[in-house]
């Protein structure tokens, strides 16, 4: 039938085919389009999704209670129904959310806090809680059930929620007042999702030990569907910095936003646009750009046109501006980070690195990076990767994340390892990754890997081979106290015939000659004890026996390269 | 200041936190969400960003040319500005775009007529080349030009638009009316992007290359920044057979579109709701499916609540319906996949599968797979790998792609190449592999990798065993010729010593036993010679000479396991 009415090549009078295809052409809503795409939420598969429900629920709790400054106590629950449906409850004692918001937060796509303030938190882009709505409703065809309490004196409200898809908006299945006992403030959660439970590195286990290890300050209190109660109580008692809103940095601002800027600001001045509006610019800077743009300062920014704004992109790029400040961003620490991954990995050696802020598009993020060495871990497998970013843990798309490709990029046959050409370092390893970051800028909405960013990897590489130079003196050290060993060993051994055949030559007594053999190898011997014990602090050579050791190549040089 | 506002643990008089986040929580558009998370729609670096315009509007103009059974006839140019900026031009010989659509495809995100129909289309959500408008505009500041006339006796219209990202809506720059000559109907497109240029695998210039292998049906005339000027010709004159559009299948549908199904139905019963709106639902089908749900088929489905369409998704379990119609895809074919390859890859041997359809998520799909093997592609390199879905290339996000891991799983050895675990197989060889689906599922809006849907995987696995069983095929008969070539070889050069000893003992005369001797190796060349020309066609032993050979493994079992 198509095939005729839109046949045009016969160019007959009938109407233009055009006129036909103009009829489908319609209007998309975005929550139709995630319906459909829902594995770019992360719900691809069964598993999955339990995780994605349960990341997307503590994300929204963890970042309310810090925004909150209250230390977090986090309740999970997943009760398993039968017949592949599970039950997953949160529960915070956040802030709660005011009445007339919780359609919007838990039933609309898009909508959110975070999108318009730069500062480092879990949440974004404001998909991701009605993302897991969607998924549930679309599995089990049941509502989300939401109760919220804002503070002593107030009621609780019980909301139960669906998202009407073709107009992403929200759907209000009951409404009521509730009392809420022993909560002063917190939200409840609760949903039904399609979904299998399993165990393993990338299970909801996992993610929690994970979440606990880079939260040291949270409580969590976790119920699996085997009805396995695990509790992570807080090791800390200190909420990390309030990271700081930060206004856009000049060099990351790109042509079509600065135009967007200029048309919607109330400043009168160019000059007070440019101080006010963008981080790290003063009354000097703001008029070193106009000098470079060939602008008077004193114009309104609404008689910029589309040239002048282009000059003014000129201008900026030509002006010296100090790098954005860093108070929007909050690293775990290079101590913490380190303590975090003792409790999790038990091993023989442990360092962490926490790199200066750096720069993408304007965006200020830090790479924090941790290895934990030795121990149990198996000596012929890839290194184990965790990945973090803004606290949360990536478990999935690790070949398409950045940090693969940095640790992929760094040469660990340097620091001691094996490693076949673009592959992953084989040793007794765990190595961490952290990307802290007011928008780590990620390969899909369901936030599972980094995208690469070159100044995001190199960040990353140069912390992996800062931990890795470490690493490498470490294994390095350990190589040789082994080597030594075995000298002595062998030397040992020889000691009554190396003796015997002196006594001969000098005529000296075999028993003086034996006992300053041994007292040799007993000095020796002292050296080797310290460092098994220390191995890593060893700086200085001890007492040397025998021939010199080969050079080791601790020192290795910075590979500046990218 | 936050620190103080937003402390709520003095519970003190003050209003709650809540009260104060809740300021902040509102709606984020669409476009703007794109414009910050551009890298999720392939604008993430300069040189991927000038592949992804060109990629978004020929994709537009080759779906459109085939919804309209035109023969497609596309002109691409990009000309150098200088200063990192590119003006890319498109232009086609489609049904062009009615006036009054214009604005809306062109400058709104998710806004076409791909979405909501449902069978094989290169576009599918309404973004692709309104993301492009976007991209421009946020680099450049320019607004897109578009020129569009839709039959000989309509005059043509020029818009110049940009995209109000705050409201996601069309910006109506310019409009105007004019006159395109020697034009009959069609689209052009003109808009400055900020981009670098390179040639290489991941370019345009290899992109317009590939396209024109799986689109035979269609010209290109590209011209790239150095103007330079390539022409593919068309390779057939047949337009592939037209996709039709298909209702969704039983299988397919979760729980919560089954309920928004019934909800929005005008259908009276529900007998006529699953006979009408389903693919392979006749009446007895439709009965059976009510019966195994124990619903009475003449319910009307507007009193179906949750427990019945509860009931309704278990009888479609239970109830054996025929998989869906494939009409709605239309692979490339074996005959033409292979052709295409053999312009694109000189090599010694080819082969290509397609696969029967198959299902995922109740979306049918099809896999298709070619192999071209030797002539000089390097040796000790891993394979070089084209992937394509719905003739499109995917030339970025090659290792989170369902085919990579599919080529991965796969145990080359079996079929010659070497492979090392977890790594593609090195060897002389250039793989394929082709998606053709009503929905396929891609990891992110750029459509560069598809999604791990185990279904695809499979299918894929099994496309490359099959063609992998060929290969082994070939690359056995041709080692085992060359083995054969060695050994009469060294028989040759034994042959005068052998006949002196031979008549010594047997008392005949030197050359007579020489002469037999050679006769014999000239039976034994003649078959080498036959088998080096065809050497896949061999398929019985010829005369043997010497001891038997090793068992080669051409009739390996397909591996069932996955």
């Amino acid at each position: 039938m198509a095939q005729t009415t839109l046949n045009n090549d016969t160019k007959t009078t009938s109407q233009p085919i055009a006129h036909e295809l103009a009829k489908k052409q319609k209007e998309v809503s975005v929550a139709e389009f995630f319906e459909r795409n829902r594995h770019l939420l992360g719900f691809d598969n069964k598993r999955k999704a339990l995780l994605t429900v349960v990341k997307e629920a503590v994300d929204n709790s963890l970042d309310a209670c810090e925004e909150a400054r209250i230390m977090p106590e986090i309740i999970v629950e997943i009760v398993e129904m039968g017949n592949d449906r599970f039950r997953v409850i949160i529960e915070d004692n956040g802030p709660g959310i005011v009445k007339k918001q919780i359609p919007n937060i838990f039933a609309k796509l898009l909508y959110g806090s975070k999108f318009h303030t730069m500062k480092q938190a879990r949440g974004q882009q404001g998909i991701g809680i009605s993302a897991a709505v969607l998924y549930s409703q679309l599995t089990t065809g049941r509502p989300t059930k939401i109760k919220s309490k804002i503070s002593p004196k107030d009621p609780a409200h019980i909301y139960e929620l669906r998202i009407d898809t073709s107009t992403n908006s929200p759907e209000i299945i009951k409404e009521e007042e509730t009392i809420w006992n022993n909560k002063d403030h917190g939200v409840r959660i609760e949903m039904d999702v399609e979904a299998t439970y399993q165990k393993g590195d990338q299970g909801v286990d996992a993610y929690v030990k994970q979440t606990a290890i880079v939260n040291p300050h949270a409580t969590f209190i976790y119920t699996n569907p085997k009805a396995e109660q695990m509790i992570y109580p807080r090791a800390s008692e200190h909420l990390p910095k309030e990271p700081m809103a930060i206004k856009p940095h000049p060099y990351g601002v790109e042509l079509g936003i600065l135009l967007k800027m200029v048309k919607q600001t109330e400043k009168r001045t160019l000059q007070a646009f440019l101080t006010e509006e963008f981080s790290r610019v003063g009354p000097g800077t703001a008029k070193e750009i106009c000098e470079n743009s060939s602008l008077d300062p004193r114009m309104k920014p609404e008689q910029l046109e589309h040239p002048h704004v282009e000059k003014l992109m000129e201008g900026i790029k030509k002006t010296k501006i100090i790098a954005p400040s860093t108070d929007c961003i909050v690293p775990i620490g290079e101590e913490l980070l380190e303590k975090g991954l003792r409790k999790e990995v038990p091993a023989e050696f442990y360092c962490s690195v926490t790199r200066p802020p750096e720069v993408y598009r304007g965006i200020p993020f830090v790479i924090e990076v941790a290895v934990a060495y030795g121990g149990t871990q198996p000596g012929d497998q890839p290194a184990r990767i965790l990945r973090f970013a803004n606290r949360v843990p990536l478990l999935y798309q690790m070949s398409a994340c950045a940090s693969n490709k940095a640790i992929i990029q760094t040469d660990w046959r340097r620091y001691g390892m094996s490693q076949s050409n673009g592959a992953l370092p084989v040793g007794p390893m765990t190595l961490v990754v952290h990307l802290a970051s007011v928008w780590p800028p990620f390969t899909s909405e369901a936030k599972e890997a980094i995208a690469h960013y070159p100044e995001i990897i190199k960040e990353m590489k140069l912390a992996l081979q800062e931990a890795g130079r470490q690493l490498g003196s470490y294994v390095n050290k350990k190589r040789r106290v082994a080597d030594q060993q075995q000298r002595i060993n062998i030397f040992e051994n020889y000691i009554p015939e190396v003796a015997a055949a002196l006594a001969d030559i000098t005529g000296e007594k075999k028993e003086i000659i034996t006992a300053a053999m041994r007292k040799m190898l007993e000095k020796n011997k002292e050296f080797i004890m310290r460092n098994q014990a220390q191995v890593q602090e060893v700086d200085s050579e001890g007492p040397s026996l025998g021939k010199s050791y080969e050079d080791d190549d601790e020192d290795v040089k910075e590979d500046g390269k990218e």
